[in-house]
């Protein structure tokens, strides 16, 4: 059926465009293919109109970039169908990575316009994995950040994954819900999930196993005979007619030999529904029964129920999340930010555009996070290149990228460096976070926000700051590629 | 990092929902387990307002179902946190498909609330692939529908599929890639889908390949004296001003050492920018030089710029094609239909639901496609119970399934099953075509569809019907259930 198997002889190293191997073909038989650059990952907005993304992305990448190897049937394939020089092929055959890998941690809060995986290396490694680190770091910082969005909606209510089935295939659904946890889900309904990664798995029963049984109270009685924590779903056939009075005279026969956690409810009038339903449980002594919601939510329809005075204990949520629905993309992009000259010194490297926000700020930088000492809150972030250090700065002037007359100076601060060595030529040296302890990193880094900047709905925009450096290498740089266009010495 | 590592061990097998495993256990205590049922999977409204979808995603099923065993990492990890009996855990161990599954064909148009994949077998084993199942039919019908009506709207234009690195994860670029072959692309950047089903591979140079030259000269020339085809991406820094007369220069330079295939643009009003570059290939003789463009398009773009009369003669689809940006999720569901009772018969199941259009149709299904002898186009679908026969109809009475006063009698037709068998009892017994011939078999399948329905914008709706005794069962059965909830018999 295939054309060649899927077999243990594939793996993501070809996960890329064409393009790029294209483009490491040009760097090798010109001799560049081993210049140092460095490229760097951003966005230029934050998805669902939010005051911030979480980042997330991390874990896969590591583990692509460690099985980065050419198998025998890539280079057969690479030699079959494309028109390289063997030299060439033997040189992918021996590619071995050489990459140094700066990175934000998972769970770190980011925003627009500020690098957050930086890739240093060999020009022509940098260019090799641009798609896939893309595709990993765009997917789930989005799915990171939307989580972390019905997290703000939810409150302290529990939140479940349960979007599997709707995901945009299989790897959607696995890392999609890992993101989620590092949101702040609580659980997922995905088993390898809950095996590759140790997040709590949850889920009871489906319509299908009482139409197996025929009806609701032979269903749920042999759920409660084979179970101990027992949800019933109870919208099979008529949710307050018929599933809530079958599961509280199961719940009441079974006693204590179930632990009758609650009801779920996937369909109808979800405000009007749940407060029948409290009615009903509480009605039959059951007030510690929690109801368990789920039908095409999201942060929206949340806060719109919650309004509505339902209620709800617990939200699952599915399509509209694993798929970000409302927003299915995050457009990051990979670029060259500087590339040593023919003397082995850096040089900054820019992408000019005709629409401003599309111009990238060169040269290799870091991002600080500049914290207030008074109230531990977060002042803004300052970028700079790797060789500033405003560590030992008494003040620091910030201003906006765009709009230099917006600006302040920061005194009393704490300046936190966030882009973390992962690889260091080709070597892994991080030392990652348990997922339970990113979760929490990623709590914890909320906490750190003003609530101007998490409004789900028009929040205000944090600052993202230039140092003067960057910011008056960056202006130069333009005048000088417009002053060479003008003058038509580009060509 | 990870609690277990991703190993040799992972598979899809758990790539369930753990409510399919617990409803697996109670069968499995009841004595339920080996019950024989009907699952099938539909979905109750075509996406993105299209008045048809291609289904995808047999491939990857076939490939799920052929490796579904349960590994021993798999066993431990459900002992260890799941309340499982060890006899449930050696019934998992020893458990082999036996399902007998039958499927549209991929490229085969199907409409709503018709089966598109049917699941005969032991109960738990229909329930635990549920999940697996619908994620895959859902992400790839989804994709090749999105993919048919690009295919639509650009005519005889060339089209390549660009978008991985916006992907949901990997998979779904792999996977959507797929399926945008079978709906009417070209090629693909994606390499390793290339080199898995061989979809031809497509792409030239990145902004970055500029950068690392320094400028479009130096790059051009470059990539002119390393590769014999080439496209040039011309819009690093001014398009017209810069980049198309450089690619004219190298191109003259060149002559005939390179196939000088056009340029690319990216960025900008690709409507005027379209026309400027046509006009300076023209005039500098290149007029077989074709334009290439890319940058969040869709078919609703494409549509549009083709009434501009833009330039632009192959589209490169990224975004919005890869994420189906407009609306993400096909929402296929897995409905129980029917079910052995204690004497070995099939019965019929359903679900009930406020919500009309939420009622499943009961019994075990096959879809006919009826073609009209005298024009080869499709009548419309008739859904019949699977011991129904219409080959030997002289006429054949079609009704809607909601409004029944829309009907009409067909005669001088050709009635084709469309659910072919595709594992019978757990044994493989497809031959399924090429992906090539994959492809043609969807073109073949669009060409027998009336326009009407074709449209992209408020198409007809096709007609799918049911038999005059599944419409007569479900009714029944509706009433049926209908009264006991009246009756509270049954709970």
């Amino acid at each position: 059926m295939f054309n060649r198997q899927i077999d243990e002889d594939d793996s993501l190293i070809l996960h890329t465009d064409l393009y790029e191997i294209n483009m490491m073909y040009t760097y090798f038989k010109k001799g560049i293919s081993e210049k140092k650059a460095v490229f760097e990952v951003f966005y230029r907005q934050e998805p669902f109109g939010n005051g911030f993304a979480v980042f997330a992305g991390l874990e896969h990448i590591v583990q692509y970039l460690q099985d980065l190897r050419f198998r025998n049937s890539d280079l057969e394939f690479l030699r079959e169908t494309q028109d390289y020089d063997d030299d060439f092929i033997d040189y992918l055959k021996n590619l071995k990575l050489k990459l140094t890998v700066r990175s934000m941690e998972e769970g770190q809060l980011v925003f627009a316009n500020e690098p957050i995986v930086q890739i240093e290396g060999p020009l022509a490694q940098c260019q090799l994995v641009e798609t896939a680190v893309l595709n990993i770091v765009n997917f789930q910082t989005l799915l990171a950040t939307k989580a972390a969005r019905i997290k703000l909606a939810v409150g302290n209510d529990g939140i479940m994954e349960f979007g599997t089935r709707r995901a945009q295939e299989t790897d959607a659904a696995l890392w999609g819900t890992r993101a989620a946890y590092i949101g702040g889900f609580d659980a997922t309904s995905n088993v390898r999930a809950s095996k590759l990664f140790g997040i709590p798995a949850s889920g009871t029963h489906a319509h299908a196993l009482v139409q197996a049984f025929g009806n609701e109270y032979e269903a749920f009685k042999a759920y409660a005979e084979t179970h101990k924590d027992c949800v019933f779903l109870v919208d099979t056939y008529d949710t307050v007619r018929s599933g809530v009075p079958t599961a509280i005279k199961v719940a009441k026969e079974m006693g204590d030999k179930i632990n009758f956690l609650g009801v779920r409810i996937d369909s109808g009038d979800m405000a009007y529904i749940s407060k029948q339903v409290r009615k009903q449980l509480d009605d039959a002594g059951f007030k510690d029964a929690k109801i368990f919601a789920s039908n095409d939510l999201d942060e929206k329809t949340i806060t719109n129920l919650k309004m509505q005075g339902a209620k709800i204990d617990v939200w699952g949520i599915g399509t509209k999340f694993i798929t970000a629905f409302d927003q299915p993309a995050l457009g990051a992009v990979y670029k060259l930010v500087a590339i040593e000259n023919e003397n082995g010194e850096w040089q900054d490297s820019l992408k000019i555009s005709s629409n401003a926000i599309k111009i990238s700020t060169p040269g290799k930088k870091q991002v600080w996070r500049i914290c207030a000492n008074h109230d531990r809150k977060n002042e803004g972030d300052w970028i700079a290149r790797d060789t500033e250090d405003p560590t030992n700065f008494k003040a620091l002037f910030m201003f906006h990228q765009q709009y230099t007359y917006i600006n302040k100076v920061v005194t009393d601060f704490t300046a936190i460096p966030l882009l973390k060595p992962i690889f260091v030529e080709g070597k892994y040296v991080d030392h990652p976070r348990s997922l339970a302890e990113t979760k929490e990193f990623c709590a914890k880094n909320l906490d750190a926000l003003w609530d101007e900047y998490k409004r789900s709905l028009n929040p205000q925009e944090y600052p993202v700051d230039l140092s003067q450096d960057l910011y008056e290498s960056k202006i130069d740089l333009i005048n000088e590629i417009r002053t060479k266009i003008r003058n038509r010495g580009l060509h």
